[in-house]
């Protein structure tokens, strides 16, 4: 056997490894997204069986946060990646973290979509949650889309997206108050109505969260914790 | 130079690494602590301005786990961990996001209370967010404790813990609830109690997340997304 044949065989194996790794990022971060969608789905259509199997479901979404860590752990201690192939198992370290968080508020959705589904419903279908739900799911989307194709201009508009969601969040949470303010016979529900929109709010912070490590793994820059208006990456370009 | 002496110094200079990469997580893991303290002191005595002040101080925490992130990447790249040094490492990126989040949650929990502040108090100065605080707390520093001693036993106490605070969270929800529909001027006000018993609830899902890390680390075991009761580790003893 010749050492070059070697070298290029382990090299082409480590590269399947990581394909390998990153295709099962966007898998979960697919099966993320549709749990996402249904539980959007079953709040608006008042579907409380939907709800019910979205909830039920999140244990895959689990399965593939303990496989993925597994991948990486060995990857790391097999294969001693340098330098950036080891930013792109750091940045899926954490990325599949909040993937997982991403699935556990579809899950808490998915429960109040059941429970709301047995209640008086408003004539206009939680049109407010459907608007910022849909706004969300895009987010995640982009989100895993920068991820695919490393485009830190994508991932950065996504961040800055992540100022609207927090501004419709409180939009909605206000509004339930003052129903409630109202007709208190109405507490019960609209408190329903504002846990989804927190769990909403909470998932647009993990699609930030992913973007960000999406800038980090191809600029080898951390941007968490930093204001928004003040990120220059211009600089590195 | 002797080859001999060179490992030695190279294996020394990797134990002193690792040395300081746990004391910067117990350090990080203390100020937490410490802000989730005075969190709940801000909230049970209606001091607004230390409310504001733990949610100026949150920056701290981010640091650390920016500083901390670098240098587990910097010693994977740099020492090639094997096994059981790698496993430490990747539980303390893990552990050092569960800690970011305690920090935000305590920052939520800053700003409620300064809210609180300024609107009629009850009698008991919120004693039911007193308990389940005080419990909060004393369960993220169980969970530190078990890190520092690599303490299966104790994590594992510590996550049974959780089911507790779960149960408190869903009866100071019901409590606020029925406050709130026997006087609907007080639903702002509960509304606020509501989202610091929730913040609180969350805070004990973060502990119980370290204590599933330490376990991992200890025994490379990994219990994530398993029901406390099916947890067998005798057979690892």
């Amino acid at each position: 056997m010749q050492p070059v044949d070697l070298t290029h065989h382990i090299s082409k194996r480590f590269e399947k490894d990581l394909e390998e790794l990153r295709g099962n990022v966007l898998a979960m971060g697919g099966l993320v997204e549709s749990q996402l969608t249904k539980a959007i789905d079953a709040v608006v259509s008042g579907n409380s069986e939907l709800g019910l199997r979205v909830a039920h479901d999140d244990y895959k979404v689990n399965r593939f946060e303990v496989t993925i860590d597994e991948a990486c752990s060995r990857i790391i201690a097999t294969r001693a990646p340098a330098a950036s192939d080891l930013r792109l198992i750091m940045a899926i370290i954490k990325t599949i973290t909040d993937l997982e968080r991403i699935g556990d508020e579809a899950e808490k959705i998915g429960f109040l979509a059941s429970r709301l589904a047995n209640m008086d419903r408003p004539s206009d279908s939680y049109r407010e949650l459907k608007t910022l739900g849909a706004h969300v799911r895009r987010m995640v989307a982009a989100a895993m889309d920068a991820f695919a194709r490393m485009d830190v201009d994508a991932a950065l508009a996504t961040v800055r997206e992540d100022e609207y969601v927090d501004e419709e969040y409180e939009k909605i949470q206000r509004q339930c108050i003052t129903f409630m303010m109202e007709d208190p016979r109405t507490i019960r529900r609209f408190m329903d109505v504002t846990w989804a929109a927190r769990s909403l709010e909470r998932i647009g912070d993990h699609a930030k969260n992913i973007c960000e490590y999406v800038i980090y793994m191809v600029r080898g820059k951390d941007i968490r914790h930093i204001n928004v208006d003040e990120i220059d990456l211009d600089e590195q370009d």
